[in-house]
């Protein structure tokens, strides 16, 4: 995939993991302007305090971003701090710019100290690699747990210039709750300022990115970063509204991409939590359902247990009467008004085991709804999970 | 094991589990005092109101207890609550008794309407086969997931007489954070009055079952029920502490064998929570790290992988300063005021190899404390849940 013109990538081997990719770079060499959201988790990890930092006094502007894999430089205190700022200020010499306007990001091991020299001294093999077509091998050195890369692109109208929006991510852990390093980076050519960029980033990540992640359960790196070269030479802001939906869409795109490829998932359900009271008692609701690893494991054993859901439900602290819940796998009512409903087991079960399973749970108190998506629980979690680190 | 003077008991199979006995009997023929804490989930199961009303009823008096396996009786709505009723009728016509005499509790499937029929068909054997060593048959048809049988007993004195306490539980689930039904029954000798009751068993639950289960975290029939039939004869109440401390000791030994019996569990986390603000900061952080996935995976696999739990508590909500934070594997320093701690990696990784893996974490920011026991998460958990029902 070619990215948006105004921005180019690599993806080299830095030897922080063994006999994989690991370090991905993305350059704008005429500048861009940026918008990022991170994790809310208290422990954050160094480049993400730096990267924070850095676009904050910039402005929204950077020139280059910088991701490792295989280190979360997180828990690491100054001398992690420092061992950040060494890349970054390598980085910013070798492309000729401000240490600020360099973006940072790791992800992997926590309580390890980057090892800035495997960096460093890889950063001019990543800089003579770098091309318009150098998003797929990034998409593999961001890369920890991860089956396999996570790219989409969406295109759109602005100002009467079509543009394109290319996004690229990377999981994964259960996601629920208590995800691994999610990172995320989206480019695109229109011509926005950073204002502009985060509010739509921040509609964009809370039907994506927030939907699989749910308020506050981040890792200690999480990053979605976008970015904006302005080569498509648009002036009028009139139809941003389609700019936004092409953004939903990648990210939705991206965020489905990385809840399928959860550590050993072989399905999603997809939850619906509507008739809420408010929005907390919907996220309170859905969160419960979506993290119980008892339903997590029936939904791995394709078995429709309605029971485990209500039971999560009934502990979630969402407000509602017993008596006014129903529940619907797809079409097929499985709960009425707080009472079992009369439905055919194997049509229950047909829903149970496909790829994406639809669940709506309706609290039939309000009018507040929430999505989330929530990958299965099984044995090659374990496997991945277990044996990690070692 | 015989019962404490005054009670009788029997496990016999009614037919709702496929070959395994399912119905448990006690009966105190001369009566007994009680006290019961319940589930606090929003669902809860027709055995679960009907017993609480009745126990509220009588003012703590009680003469018969009938507990099946097999079939929670929860969102089962008005059949349901008939059902429970029938089989309540029917034991106190047995036992010539009335209804509020009997106190029944059910674990199980969720949403199947309990088969009564079996259950008063069975009855009569279930009377016939009462003995004070029937403590054993009981403690083998309560179960349901569990690896095996939960019974333990203490001793006291009270004004100046030898008492015994004998409990009986089942568990299991991975109690955390979304256990399977968890049922206690505890019998004891003392002459303690119903208020007296009462306040032991909170006191004891607090600090046993509900250190497995964590405040809210409770399945739609849990149920832990102390009944005193007071054939010790004891007058004098001055000495209760030391009831207490019998009882402390009974709870605590059944909530460990529940969780050391979680379901696939290779070994146990007692993790302690010091230095929170508040008894709420702790509890919060406590069970952010001993609910996480990633973190019991880690336990299952012997690996002393202490960023997980760090980033668990980074979004647990309790509040700290992640520059105070230090954590230990029994004496082995992990973490030392939020930075990594020098330690040999073999030394953390003999300690949580352990079958009792013990872990501080020091929030550094006061003098609240909690402690918590969770099991590790392995394959047999997955096998146990995705194919339970089926």
């Amino acid at each position: 995939m070619r990215l948006p013109k105004g921005f180019l990538a690599s993806g080299v081997r830095a030897g922080i993991r063994k006999k994989r990719p690991d370090l991905g770079l993305i350059v704008a060499p005429d500048g861009a302007n940026a918008a990022a959201v991170f994790t809310k988790n208290r422990f954050q990890a160094a480049p993400v305090t730096l990267s924070k930092a850095a676009l904050k006094n910039s402005g929204g502007k950077l020139k280059a971003v910088v991701v490792n894999a295989g280190c979360a430089n997180a828990v690491t205190g100054k001398a992690g701090h420092d061992a950040a700022k060494r890349v970054r200020s390598r980085t910013a010499e070798l492309l000729a710019c401000s240490d600020e306007d360099v973006f940072i990001a790791s992800t992997g091991v926590i309580g390890v100290v980057l090892p800035d020299k495997k960096v460093t001294a890889t950063l001019p093999d990543a800089i003579t690699r770098l091309s318009s077509g150098g998003i797929d091998a990034l998409s593999h050195a961001i890369l920890t747990t991860d089956v396999g890369p996570k790219v989409t692109q969406a295109t759109f109208t602005l100002g009467g210039k079509r543009g394109r929006i290319v996004g690229v991510a990377k999981g994964a852990g259960m996601i629920h709750p208590n995800m691994a390093t999610m990172l995320g980076f989206v480019m695109t050519d229109a011509a926005l300022d950073p204002a502009t960029l985060k509010r739509a980033l921040t509609i964009a990540v809370d039907q994506s990115f927030n939907a699989i992640s749910v308020d506050g359960d981040t890792s200690t790196n999480d990053t979605v970063l976008l970015m904006a070269s302005g080569k498509l030479g648009n002036t009028a802001r009139a139809d941003i509204a389609d700019f936004q939906r092409a953004l939903n869409t990648v990210c939705r795109d991206l965020a489905w991409m990385i809840v399928r490829d959860g550590e050993g998932a072989t399905r999603v359900m997809e939850l619906t939590v509507r008739g809420a009271k408010t929005d907390r008692d919907a996220k309170l609701a859905a969160h419960a359902v979506a993290t119980s690893p008892l339903v997590k494991t029936a939904l791995h054993g394709g078995d429709p247990n309605w029971g485990r859901m209500l039971a999560a439900l009934g502990r979630s602290g969402a407000r509602f009467n017993v008596k006014r819940v129903s529940l619907f796998a797809a079409n097929v009512p499985l709960v009425t008004n707080g009472e079992p409903a009369i439905y055919k087991e194997k049509d229950a079960a047909k829903v149970f085991t496909r790829e994406r399973v639809p669940i709506t749970l309706d609290l039939g108190g309000g009018n507040a709804t929430t999505v989330v998506l929530a990958s299965d629980l099984g044995h090659d979690y374990i496997s991945i999970n277990a044996d990690y680190r070692s």
